[in-house]
């Protein structure tokens, strides 16, 4: 089943139904307002939610579809409890230190790399990248991310498996300017990861099919800057930690609420022609083979545009399309 | 006025007006259900929580009024979308390092070290410190935290002071033997963090009077290990940035959502005679002065009690009183 949320002006937005091909919506009002409430109580909700999934695709649900439009769409979780994202694609942070000409220590390749992301301020697929200074170096990241159920602490990466919710695809916006003094201070990333962006669509694993196996997605994720396509990196190739995996390890000292987002770190193949799925390893690849990167990271007016396909063409989970803009502060009364 | 979060058997649980002498409570109901609810409507629902407060004080709340169990109170938010934890008491730093014979880096003074933390599973005050391995190091960290409105990107140290909505303590739950080798990962804190744990009451700046100045709170916060005074540093003495700085710290490169909670850090003062609010500052003084360290961190069946009184002696946001234990998983179906 797909799900979404769409704007009505609240913070948290209003739970959508959406037709396997994108195209119409039916709010989940009855059963959840919202995508967290359907998560609080997926054993039973999630049962509700695909009794109308499949009735919406067969065309049954006689009242209160509408054409589902990814510009009214919000993040599938605006507000989110928890987001952990690893690295899980060793060759993106090979890449990145062999251009500074330094060597992934051997512990990366047992023991995953993960940081305590801000989950506060999701952003929905269609919106702007608002940052103040061009100059902090603004990148995308194209990730694969699973949504789990409650993982109790210790859990293991089978039972991780079976807790996983929901699938999707997201822009972990980095400001590649600041991530290097930031590391260096020693309590990991705070500037340097500002608001992910969300593709419209989330989905149940069974929706994938045979792409869905061993904890990953087996497709590729393109990234097209400014119009030009620079990656389509198979997010089930060269991935040395699953979905499942990733959350296990967030699991260790202490239980996962439902709804925890967990993130695989940029997607990259060791086959280059594959290209990348950021800035920073494009520059990296340039560095290692001219001495210096080409391509800058993105100015206001930029434009970057996600997605992943399945074997017939079809977008699964809606584009990410964002362009990035100067901020201006809105200053709410809340 | 004082709010807190009861057990009602969901997980947010229901939010209540707390009498200043903590001793009355009053469901908010018919104004908000959950505190989250509050903060997201806060200019308007504050004040009719107000006047139920007022009532409550004054004995004119007619009926619903009940005793106020802290064995009762959830963490006042429960599940938050943000939790940021700053080091503002530098000499924590400096024993720490000194005892390993290194010094804080000149930047520290300048500019805050701060970690995204985990915000998913806040702990009530009574709750236990369940945890699978007494190996891991489990140790208390005693904080003073202020929970925030909505903060634009970029916001000013006095834009953030107005942002501040309720101010409490916290029981930052640290496990000393995970740290060292995450931190040398360089993506901060995961497994060396887990669940915070909270006082039973939030309350509004204006309860603390003229302790609460210059966006700190000028009291001290005691810390009692095993029924043995072991901490009673004044949290507004050698704290080097406000809680309000701390916020504009977090908000450089993106919006603070309402109900983000920012922590101070290890509170700490230059004052030996003071003591400690954790174990492994102890464990540096020793180190410090008789070249090993001597307090053991807790084990099973150890307790940690955390208090902060008013000049008058009468405690302001109640006590988190909590005990180690083994931690044993509670498979939900949810």
């Amino acid at each position: 089943m797909k799900l979404g949320t769409i704007k009505d002006g609240t913070r948290d937005g209003t739970l959508v139904v959406i037709s396997r091909d994108l195209k119409r919506a039916v709010k989940a009002e009855g059963i959840a307002r919202t995508l967290q409430a359907a998560l609080d109580g997926w054993a039973e909700k999630s049962l509700a939610l695909d009794v109308l999934y499949k009735g919406l695709n067969a065309g049954k649900v006689a009242v209160g579809t509408f054409p589902f439009d990814p510009k009214q769409a919000m993040a599938p979780l605006p507000r989110a409890y928890q987001w952990v994202d690893g690295s899980a694609y060793l060759v993106h942070a090979e890449r990145v230190r062999r251009s500074r000409g330094a060597e992934l220590p051997q512990s990366a390749y047992e023991d995953p790399l993960m940081y305590q992301g801000a989950s506060d301020t999701m952003q929905g697929p269609r919106d702007d990248i608002a940052m103040s200074d061009e100059a902090w170096g603004i990148d995308f990241e194209g990730e694969i991310v699973a949504v789990t159920g409650d993982v109790p602490m210790g859990a293991a990466e089978v039972e991780c498996l079976a807790a996983i919710r929901l699938l999707t695809i997201v822009n972990d916006v980095s400001l590649r300017g600041l991530i290097p003094a930031e590391l260096a201070k020693g309590f990991g990333f705070l500037h340097g990861k500002p608001s992910t962006a969300f593709a419209p669509v989330m989905a149940t694993p069974d929706e994938l099919g045979d792409s869905w196996k061993g904890g990953t997605i087996h497709l590729p994720l393109t990234a097209t800057l400014n119009g030009k396509l620079v990656g389509q990196c198979d997010a089930g190739v060269d991935m040395s930690f699953s979905l499942a995996r990733l959350a296990a390890h967030a699991a260790k000292t202490r239980v996962l609420s439902a709804g925890t987002i967990v993130g695989s770190g940029t997607v990259a193949n060791r086959d280059e022609s594959k290209g990348c799925s950021c800035i920073a390893e494009i520059r990296a690849i340039e560095t290692i083979k001219h001495g210096k990167p080409q391509t800058p990271f993105m100015r206001f007016g930029d434009t970057i545009r996600l997605d992943m396909k399945d074997a017939s063409g079809n977008s699964i989970f809606g584009t990410i399309e964002q362009t990035v803009v100067k901020y201006a502060p809105q200053r709410a009364g809340a």
